[in-house]
C-alpha cells in the first residue's frame, strides 16, 4: 500500500517536534521533508537528542518543499507566518494542514480585530476549512487547507458543541474557565515559561482578550447559531501538557424543564447529559465521556479528549470539564487526524497511543 | 510587656506546623503549649526536622490544656472534633480560635446538612464568631470563640464581598471556580496527595457538593442580604500552597449603567471596581490590589490576599480574582491575625513576612 | 502468525499497568489474563481510567492462570512475594519472567542477608537467569524463569559493565549516586511519596544499605571477576519517572597509561572510553551513547538507556552517567525486552516508543 | 541603636531580590539603596509583584553609590562585571561584600584559568576575604572587601572542612556529587531555565569543569593542607531552591584504624564522625547536624546548612551531605550574616527565618 508522502515546515517547536514523534511511527506514512529556517543544514536529533537514532534526518529550507513529492504539507509556524507560505504553495498539488490561527476565523476582518497584523492572503479564507473532525469530518475530506483549530478552543468546543447544537441552553452568559500546561506558550524561552516562575505557582493571563475568544465564539455559532458573547479566560499550570476546561452554562427554560423532570426518576439529570453527549460523538474515538471529572494525566501524550459533564440542581447550572493534550488533540494529533480523515484512512491510524501516566 | 500565652491543640499536621512556625516568632507571644493525641510525648522537632534547634519542644496531650495558664488556645483539629474540645473547654479562662469548620455556619442544622456527622455542641453556635478580620473586626475582638474561617471562603469571600456589600451585582449567577494546593489535603498520605497522582497533573473534585459552598454564600448573605445559591467548584493543582479563586459576577442594571458609563471616560469599568474594593479595603493591610492577575507565589508563605478585579465591556462580566497562601491567609496566618485582633495588638504583628519567591 | 498468549499477575501497581500498557499494543502479543487479588472482579479501567475503552478488561484471581493457556507469565509482584507464585507455577507450560528481587541474586543465602526475609522457594535459584538481555540474552532464550532485575541495578549495570569487562578499572572504589523518580517507591500512598515531602524537594535515602547494592554487585562480578564493595547511594527526585546513575571509577594502572597516551592525540580518553562502550553494545538498540549528558526526558515512556562516559585528565577519574525510565527499561519495559528474546522475536518488537519530551 | 545603612547594587536579579527581602526585615539595617543599571527609575515593586506594599523603593543607577552615605555595600552582579565596581569604590569609606566569583580564588592567575576573562583589578586581592563566617570569622570582622562564596563551595565547603582540618582523610579522591535548584542559573530567561527543560526531568552538566571546582579545593586547601584534585559534579534539580551535595571521602589509615576500632563499641564510626562535626561547628548556630540524610525543605528560605555524616565500614567510605538553599545561605543570607560579623552584630541577627516547609 503507497504511503502518504508528508513534509513537516518548522519542525523544531514544540508542535513540529510532536508531530514528527507522532509521523514516523504512523503505519501509513513516509516523514519525506522537515524544514526550519533556523536551523536548516542541522541534524533534527541534534536539536531533540531525544530521537537520536529514531529521527536522524537533516533539517531543509521550506523552499525544498517545491522540489519534494508530497502528498501533505503540514506547517507548524506561528501565527502570521503560515499565510505567507499558504500563499506562496497556492496550486501546488499537495494539501495543507496549517496550525496556526491564521485561516481559523469566518473572515480576514475578523481575524484583523484579534490578531495584530494584517492579512497577507485573505483569498485563502473560502477554501479553507475548520479541522476538527469530531464536527467537520465531511468538510475535512476535500478540503485542500485545513486551518487545525488552536489549542483551547478545541478542548472548549467539544465540551460544548452537543450542547449548543441540541438547542436547550441560554445563548448568554457562558463561561469557559481554562487552565493550560506551559508548552502551550512555546518553546522559545521567556519570562512566561521559565521554570521558577511557573513551577508551584499559578495565575490567569489573557483575561478578556485571548484570541481564542473569537474561535470558541465563531465554530459555535456555526454549529448552533448566533450566541452572546463568551468568557474565556485561561490560566497558567505547571505542567509540561495539558488543558483543562471547566465550561458554566445555563439551561434555557425547555432545557430547565427537560432537567428538572428528571429529578427523581431513573435518569438523573447528568445522565440525560451524557446521554446527549453520546449521541453527538457516537463513533468518535477520541471523545471519552467520564463518570468523574478527568485528569491531565488521563490523556497525557495520546490524542483523546476526556469529558465529564453534570447538572447542579441546586444552582441550576450545566457544568462540562474537558481534558486534553495540547500538543496531541490541541495540535500534532488533531493535525494527524486530520489528515487520515483527507485520505480516507481510519481516523485512528497512528495515533493509538495510550497515556502515559503516571 | 507580658507576652500572650498561647497553645496549639493539633500541632503535628500542616495547619498547626505553620502556625507554631508564625507564633513561635511572634514578639508578643509564649508558645506554652502543643499537644498531639498520637504522637504525644515526641519531641515537635522529630516529627518535623526543619523545626531543629528552633522548637525543641515536647508534645503533650491535649489533656495538659485544662492544667496550664493560657490566654488563647489555637484548635488545628478536623471536622467533627474540634467541637467535642471547645464543649469540653466551656467556662475555661482562655479564648478559642477553632480551625476546623465546627462553628462556622450559622446553624447546626445547616452544618448537618453539609458535614457527614450529628453536631455535639450546638450551644456552641451563638457565641461563635467567624473570623474574618477584614470584615469582622469588631465581633471577633471581644469573641470567646472564634471560628477560623475555611481556606477556599477566605478567597472566596474577600473577592466578593466589597460588590456584594455595595450591591450593584446580580444576586444570581455567582460563579467561583478555585484551584488549591495540595497542603489543603492534610497531611495523612492517601491516593488524593500523592505525588505521581497530583504531579503534572489537574483535575477539579468535589464538583456541586464541597461544603465550602455553604460557607461562601452564608457569610456573604451576612454581608449582603439573599443570594441565588453560589456554584463552587474546587480544582487540585500541582503546588505545595496556594488557592486562586477565579470568580464570575454580572452587575444588576444599577452596576452596568454604573460600569458602561464609564466608557471612554478618565476611569474605566476596571478602576471603578478597584476603587470599590480599596474603599471596602481601606487600613486592611494584608489586601492588595494588583493591576495584573496575581500569581501564588506573589503570597506565598504571607498573610497577604492580593485580588484583581476587572470589567468585561464585550461580555458585561464582572472578574475577580484571588490568590492566598492556604496554610497562612487560609488557616495559620489568619487565626494569628484574629488572635492580634482580639488581644488588642497591631493587626499584623508577628506577620510581616515577605514572600518567598521563588 | 500465531500470537504470545500473556498473562500479568499484579497488573495494578505502577509496573503493572505499565506492562499492560506495552503488552495492550504489542504487535505479537495477547494479553489473555490481568489479575489483582485485592481488586478481582473490577474492570481494570476502572482502577486506572486513562485504559477506559483501551483496555475494557476485567480483573481475575491469580489462581485462573493455571486454567488458562499461555505462554508466559509477567509477575508484577512485590519482594516476598512472587516467591511463592513461582513455587506455586513450577512445572507448568508457561515461562515466567518476574519483576521482583526474589530471585535475582545467586543464593538464598545472600538473598536472606539483604532481605528481611527467609525465602521459601531456594530451589527456584538455580534455574533462575538474570534478566539483562545486553548482556545474557543467550541465557535469556531458554531461561524458564527470568529474573528481572532491579530498576537501579539496570541503569547501574549498563553504565558499568563494558568498563568491569575490559578489566582496565580499579576493583576498588567504584561509587554509584543514582537519583529516581517516585514511582520507584510503588503505587501504596506512604509519606515516602506524598507531594508535598516531594515536591521543591530531594534527599537521600537507603544509605549505605539499598539492596540494590547487592544486586549490582553480584552482576559486575559475574562479568568482570571479584570488585571492592561498590558504594551505593539513591535519592529521591521530585519527578514520575526516571533513574540517572552518576558512576565515578578510576583506571587502573593500565588504563590510566591507555587513556593518559590518549592526550593530544587524536583521539581523546572520551573517545577512547565511548569506543569500549560502543563495541560492547554493538547492536544493541536500546543503548544510546550520548555526546552531552543525558537527560531523564530524553528517555522518557520509552525502553533506551542513555549512557555518557567521559575521563577526567585532572583528576584521573573515568565518569559514566545513565539514564532510563524506571518503569519501563527499569521494570516492564526490560520485561517486554526479555520476552522478545525468549519468544525469538526482534528485540525492539512492541517498543519502539519515542520518548514524550516535554 | 544607630542603624547600618546598605546598598544592593544589581538588585533585581534572583540573589539581590533575595538579600533586599532579607535586609527589608532586619532590626539593625536601613535599606538606603538599590539599583539596577537596566531597570534604574522604576520601582522595585513593579519589577517583582510580590513587594508590593513592603518595598516600594526606586532603583536607582549605582553611580547613585558614590552620593550615597554608606556603611556596606552588597554587590550582587555578574562574575566579571563586579570586579570593575570594586576597583570604582577603592578607597570609599564602606565596606563590601561581593556576591561575584571575581574576588574567591588566591590569585588573578587562577582566577583567569577558570573564568573566561582577564580580571581587571588585580589589586583587589590581597585585601579580599573569603567570607565563610563558619571558618573565616576573625578574617571577616575587620575585611574592607569579603568575597561571598559559591552556592556550590558553600554547601561543599561546610561538608568537608571538619574532616579536612582533622587530617584523618585520604588528600586523594575526594568526589562532590552535587545536585542544585534551577535559580542557581541566574533569573535570565534561556533554555537552561525553561520549565519544559526543568520539570520532569533531571541531568548533570559542567562536567569536569565547573569553576566551583577550584573555589572548592582552594579553600579546603587553605583548610587543612595540599589535597589532591576534588571531583566536582553538578546536576540540575526540578526545584526552584536549594543544593545537596553528597560527599564521597576515604579515611586515611589513622583515620580507618580509629573508625573502625569503634566497631561493635559504645560509639560507632557515625557517631565519631558526627562528634568532629559538632567540636568543629560548636557555636556555629547555622550548622545543624542531622541524624537523618537532610532534605532541601528542611532549609529552605532559611540561613540553615544540615549536614549528615556517615561511615560505611563494608565499603570503608565516608558520606557526608549537606542541603542548604543556595539563595540564603548559599548567596543572600550568606551575605547578611557576613554583615553581621563585620558590623559585631549577633552572627544571626535578621536571619532567624523558619524553613517554609511545605
Amino acid at each position: 500500500m503507497q504511503k502518504i508522502k508528508t513534509a513537516v515546515v518548522g519542525a523544531t517547536g514544540y508542535t513540529g517536534s510532536e508531530i514528527v514523534r507522532i509521523l514516523s511511527q504512523h503505519p501509513r506514512v513516509e516523514l519525506s521533508l522537515i524544514t526550519s529556517e533556523s536551523r536548516a543544514g542541522e541534524m533534527f536529533s541534534d536539536i531533540h537528542p531525544f530521537f537520536a537514532g529514531i529521527v536522524d534526518q537533516k533539517l531543509e529550507k521550506a523552499e525544498k518543499v517545491a522540489q519534494t513529492d508530497l502528498d501533505v504539507v503540514f506547517l507548524a509556524l506561528p501565527h502570521g507566518v503560515s499565510m505567507d507560505y499558504v500563499k506562496q504553495f497556492a496550486g501546488q498539488d499537495f494539501r495543507i494542514v496549517d496550525f496556526s490561527g491564521d485561516f481559523r476565523l469566518p473572515t480576514p476582518e475578523i481575524y484583523e480585530q484579534w490578531y495584530p497584523k494584517q492579512h497577507s492572503y485573505p483569498e485563502g479564507f473560502p477554501n479553507a476549512v475548520y479541522g476538527l473532525p469530531e464536527l467537520y469530518a465531511d468538510r475535512i475530506r476535500n478540503a485542500g487547507l485545513v486551518a487545525n483549530p488552536g489549542c483551547f478552543p478545541t478542548g472548549a468546543i467539544l465540551a460544548l458543541a452537543p450542547l449548543v447544537q441540541k438547542g436547550i441552553i441560554k445563548k448568554d452568559g457562558i463561561i469557559i474557565d481554562s487552565k493550560t500546561g506551559v508548552t502551550g506558550a512555546g518553546i522559545k524561552a521567556s519570562a512566561t515559561n521559565m521554570f521558577s516562575n511557573v513551577n508551584d505557582n499559578f495565575k490567569a493571563y489573557g483575561v478578556k482578550k485571548h484570541r481564542h475568544t473569537i474561535e470558541i465564539q465563531s465554530v459555535l455559532e456555526d454549529v448552533g447559531g448566533a450566541l452572546g458573547p463568551v468568557q474565556f479566560t485561561p490560566h497558567l499550570l505547571p505542567v509540561d501538557r495539558g488543558i483543562l476546561s471547566t465550561v458554566y452554562l445555563r439551561p434555557d427554560s425547555t432545557g430547565r424543564k427537560l432537567l428538572d423532570d428528571n429529578k427523581g426518576k431513573d435518569e438523573t439529570g447528568k445522565q440525560l447529559l451524557e446521554s446527549i453527549f453520546k449521541e453527538f460523538y457516537k463513533g468518535k474515538t477520541f471523545v471519552r465521556m467520564c463518570g468523574q471529572p478527568p485528569a491531565l494525566k488521563d490523556v497525557r501524550a495520546t490524542n483523546y479528549c476526556n469529558i465529564y459533564v453534570d447538572y447542579d440542581d441546586r444552582t441550576g447550572n450545566i457544568m462540562v470539564i474537558s481534558a486534553i493534550d495540547n500538543l496531541v488533540k490541541g495540535a500534532a494529533g488533531l493535525a494527524v487526524q486530520n489528515m487520515n480523515v483527507m485520505f480516507e484512512l481510519d481516523e485512528t491510524s497512528g495515533l493509538t497511543h495510550i497515556p502515559v501516566n503516571p
